[in-house]
């Protein structure tokens, strides 16, 4: 835990937080925090500061808190066909780590149905994960997360509301167009800009024609990381990680 | 599987090979293979080519095999901190998949000692892992592995022969220095040429000062990601994508 993340609400209005559960844990002993020590602390969607430890209890650590900025929200938004419940499990904090302003999960062909019928798509379970990430990469920006079931739906009526501006890319096996060349070629891009980016993941089997099509016919354009196909895990964070190193 | 790999002494001198054991149950139950049918096959260590299926058996698959050419060797190799023995088992068929010519695994200040008393560090358990990744990324080189409990004897004693040229690098986080930079501004390394590369990659809490100063002393640059701190096993990943895309 390199950041202590605080609820909006465990802040009290003399800047004071009282901190349970595996939080208080972790800074007894892991941390082995004493009275007078400094820890970072943030705020969910808020500021990041310093939690100066006032006192620890049985199970609990007081702290006076000060916030400072405010992080950006990710400029990375991830269209993600749902894999595997247990590789979803596994996604989660990742993606939340490496930098998503929106998670957006999709049905396609080759995705199993069954797959959303999993409890990992359940907020009081993912929630706690993307904290997880967020407080392994120092940010307080909690990936917003939404679930679709139509792909074609998706991309035809509620995408242009979800993300209404910005670049679209769809990773594709084999593609060897890097992220540096589609961006520099895409008009909807502007170096060294605000510009949101959204990234399609496909499936374990790829995306069929017809969804590549469809993604095309909504200005996603193609990229790839060349020769080898990843297990979608793998190819996930690959790709947020070269999105990221492209835009920076 | 978009793989099925032989070992060498599963061909026979008349080209056919006898599959048993998981992979005959994953091209009977999953693939659905039937007589008369092409998949792709490799040797490890060899060529990659194509098996005619000649018939089916109780948990067997008969195939006629031709080989063509044998992949290059990855060029990059992975020096790593050894993480957790979880993380460890997760990242070996991911490691594999990026694309790895050898993976140098190493203690560190930071890594509890007890992490290689893991069984996850036997042959017998880390090989399958790593024939999974191959098998995911379609390549047939199996990387290396070796296995040091000393830092400083490892890097002043044992890396130069077993990286005896190319660039090294090291990432730390917190540097900003990308991929692109740090091998542009490397003297070691040529531009579309055949230099292998060597990435350290160091424990969760990040290497020491003096770890960073041994490294420095052999050869090895700073890069980085930027401002987020990854877990190890995803850092490992991303850190792989991005250097392979530095060097495509």
């Amino acid at each position: 835990m390199n950041l202590l993340l605080l609820e909006p609400a465990e802040i009290r209005s003399d800047g004071t937080s009282v901190v349970s559960d595996g939080r208080a844990r972790h800074l007894q002993d892991v941390l082995r925090v004493q009275p007078g020590q400094d820890v970072r602390v943030g705020v969910i969607d808020g500021g990041l500061g310093t939690g100066t430890v006032l006192s620890l209890g049985d199970g609990t650590v007081t702290l006076r808190c000060t916030f400072d900025a405010i992080p950006a929200r990710p400029s990375v938004d991830l269209l993600l066909a749902l894999p595997r419940p247990k590789v979803m499990r596994r996604l989660w904090a990742q993606v939340a780590a490496l930098g998503v302003g929106q998670t957006i999960l999709t049905n396609a062909e080759r995705v199993e149905r069954n797959y959303f019928d999993t409890h990992v798509l359940e907020p009081d379970v993912y929630r706690p994960l993307l904290l997880e990430g967020l407080q392994q990469a120092r940010d307080t920006r909690l990936p917003l997360v939404s679930i679709h079931r139509r792909l074609k739906v998706l991309v035809e009526d509620e995408l242009d509301s979800l993300c209404p501006r910005g670049v679209r890319l769809v990773a594709h096996p084999g593609s060897t167009l890097t992220f540096r060349a589609a961006l520099d070629t895409n008009p909807a891009y502007v170096a060294g800009g605000q510009t949101r980016t959204l990234l399609a993941v496909g499936p374990e089997g790829g995306w069929t024609d017809f969804e590549l099509q469809l993604l095309a016919a909504h200005g996603f354009g193609v990229v790839g990381m060349g020769a080898r196909t990843l297990r979608s895990d793998t190819a996930c964070v690959a790709l947020l990680a070269l999105l990221h190193e492209a835009i920076r």
